[in-house]
C-alpha cells in the first residue's frame, strides 16, 4: 500500500520555531469514505492567514487547528478516487486540503473546485487565478470600491496577495503605491508591476515617503497592522477607506499588539475601515473570475512563483513566506 | 449703542480649566454687512466636539480657532437685521454662530436654518428637531445601517447625541443598550427613554455586561473611543458596524491615547467601522427630518433639557457638559 507523508500539527509553534511544532507522519494513503474525494497534491500554498490557525486563540476567525491533527491549508492536484458527484479521477482541482502527498476531502466542507486545464501553467490557479487574486479583487473592489483615477496603497504589496492587489489597482486605473521590504522587492514592484511607486519599509520614512502623496490615499489595502497602519492613517484621504485583509505584524506575537495610535483619524478624516475575509465573497466570484482570467491573458497580470520542491521542505518554505523572505507567492512543488 | 457680551478664546484650554482661557469682553452690537444677518442669541447649544477646535492640533476636522477670536458655536435666536435674502426681522433661526448676546453671520458659512414656529418648545430645535439628532440619525440609518431587530449599542447615552440615538434605535424597532455614567442616568435611560438595558461604566464591568448580550452587538454608535471601545470591540457581531461620532474620551488628552487595543476583532469578526460628521448627511435632511418630527409629536423622541441661565454662566454649563454631569442636552439660556 503506498505512502502518505503529512505534517501534523504536535504543539502550538512559538514564533516561527516550526521544527518544535510540527512533524513529518506516515501512514497508508486513506480511502475516501462516501461523498468524498481523495486528490493526489501537486502543490501547497503557503498562506500567513493560516498561521493564526495554529495559535491556541479562540477569538479568531475560526477556531484553532487541534493539536494532534493534519496541518491544512490549500492544495491544487488531481483527483485519484471519487465517491463524490461532479468530480471524477484526472481532474484538476483545489481544495483545503491537508499538507500531504494525499489529501481526503468533503468536497463542499473544502471547497472542492474544478479548475479550468487550458490555463499553461497551472500553478495561475494559486496565481492570477488562485485565491490570493479573488482576496485581492474582494477587498479592491467590493469592499473599499477603487475607482479609476484613485490612490491605492498596498502593504506586504511583494506577496502573493499584495502583488496582485497592485496589478489589479493599476488595471482598474488607479494610481499604484506598494510598501515591501528591500530594495529588490520595490525594483520589482516598479519594473514588473507597474507600481508607480514603491516605499522600502526597511530603508525609507514610511510616515514621510506617505506624506508627499498628493491627494493622500484613497484605498489601503491593508495585509499588515502594526506600525505601518500608524503611518497610513494621518495621509489617508477623507472619506477614505481601508480594507484590512490581514494583520501579519500581529499573528506570531506572543503578548498583547497595541491598536492604532492614530486611530483618531478615523473619526477627522470620516474614514472608513473594513475588515473582510474571502470566503464572504466567494459566491460572487463568477462575476469577477472572467476579468482576472482577461487580464493573466493580456499578461497584465503575473504572478512570480517562489517555489520550493518536496513536501519534506515545507517549514522552510512557510517560515520563508512568513518571514516575508519571498517575491510573489509561495509554494510547495509536493514532489521533485 | 447696545452692549454685546462674547467670549473670547484667549488661550488653548488645559483640561477642563476654561477659565483661564476665556474671557467675557465687551463690544457694541455689530452691524451685518451686505449678505449678513444678525441675530440675537436666546440659547447656546453646548456641543462636546468643539472641545477639539479649540486645541492646537492641526490634524482635526477643521482647523483650530485661531486665538484671540469669538468662540463659537450653535445658536438659537431671532433675527435682529437682515441682509440676505430669505430671511427677515423676527424669523426664529439657528446656526453656527458665536458665544454672544448678538452673532453676526454668513447665511451659507454658518448653516443658517430658519426653523418651524409651531413646535411648541423652541428648544427642541436642539432636541428633537436638532443637529444632535440629525447626527443621531445619519450614524445609525446613513453610516451603520440599523435594522429592526438588530441590537444597538450607544455610549455617552445620557448626553444629548446619545440619548436621541437611543431612542430612535428604538423607533426602529432595534434592542437598545446604552453606556452611562452613573445610577442616575441609567435609571433615566431604562425608566423615559425605554432602553432594554443600562450599563452604568462607573460601577458595572462594562466588558463583562457585553459578554452577556446574546448574539452580539450589532451596530455600536459610539461617542467617546478610549477604553469602552475596547471592551466593545470583542463583543460585536460579526459583520457588525461601528459609527464614529466622536471620541470624547480623546478630546482633552494632552498625551498621546492609546489606539484601540482589540483592534483585531475589525478582521476576525469582519467589523466595519466608519468616522462620521454631520456636515455630509445635512443634504439628507430632508428625507428624515419629517420623521423625527412625527416621533416628537408622538412622544416618541424626547429631550431633557439641562438649561444654565446667563451667558456669564456659559463656561460652567460647558465644563458641566463635558465632564458628564448632564443627562441629556445642556444648554445655555442667554438671558433670564
Amino acid at each position: 500500500m503506498a505512502d502518505n507523508r503529512f505534517w501534523r500539527l504536535d504543539a502550538h509553534p512559538k514564533g516561527r520555531d516550526f521544527a518544535a511544532a510540527f512533524s513529518l507522519q506516515h501512514e497508508p494513503v486513506p480511502t475516501p469514505g462516501e461523498g468524498q474525494v481523495l486528490v493526489r497534491n501537486d502543490w501547497l500554498s503557503m498562506d500567513a492567514g493560516t498561521r493564526m490557525w495554529i495559535t491556541p486563540r479562540t477569538d479568531g476567525y475560526q477556531p484553532p487547528l487541534p493539536l494532534g491533527t493534519k496541518m491544512v491549508g490549500l492544495c491544487l492536484g488531481r483527483v485519484v478516487e471519487s465517491r463524490a458527484p461532479g468530480f471524477a479521477a484526472g481532474d484538476l482541482v483545489r481544495c483545503f486540503g491537508q499538507w500531504a502527498d494525499y489529501t481526503v476531502v468533503d468536497p463542499a466542507l473544502s471547497g472542492l473546485m474544478k479548475l479550468d486545464e487550458r490555463v499553461t501553467d497551472p500553478r495561475e490557479h494559486f496565481g492570477a487565478l488562485g485565491m490570493n487574486a479573488w482576496t485581492a479583487w474582494a477587498g479592491l473592489v467590493e469592499v473599499a470600491k477603487a475607482q479609476p483615477g484613485e490612490t491605492v496603497l498596498v502593504s506586504a504589496a511583494a506577496g502573493a496577495t499584495g502583488s496582485l492587489a497592485c496589478q489589479i489597482a493599476r488595471n482598474l486605473g488607479c494610481k499604484v503605491i506598494g510598501i515591501a521590504g528591500g530594495p529588490d522587492k520595490c525594483r520589482w514592484l516598479v519594473e514588473t508591476l507597474g507600481v508607480d511607486v514603491a516605499i522600502d519599509h526597511r530603508n525609507d520614512d514610511i510616515a514621510a515617503e506617505l506624506a508627499k502623496i498628493e491627494g493622500g490615499i484613497n484605498v489601503y489595502f491593508d495585509n499588515v497592522g502594526g506600525p505601518i497602519l500608524d503611518a497610513v492613517l494621518p495621509n489617508m484621504a477623507h472619506y477614505g477607506r481601508i480594507a484590512v485583509c490581514g494583520l501579519v505584524a500581529t499573528y506570531d506575537s506572543e503578548t498583547p499588539v497595541p491598536g492604532p495610535a492614530r486611530f483618531d483619524q478615523v473619526l477627522m478624516r470620516r474614514l472608513t475601515i473594513s475588515g473582510f475575509f474571502l470566503p464572504d465573497f466567494m459566491e460572487r466570484a463568477a462575476s469577477f473570475v472572467p476579468t482576472l482570467r482577461k487580464w493573466l491573458d493580456a499578461g497584465k497580470l503575473v504572478m512570480n512563483f517562489d517555489e520550493t520542491v518536496g513536501l519534506e521542505n515545507t517549514l522552510d518554505a512557510y517560515a520563508h513566506m512568513l518571514g516575508g523572505g519571498n517575491i510573489g507567492k509561495v509554494i510547495v512543488r509536493v514532489r521533485s
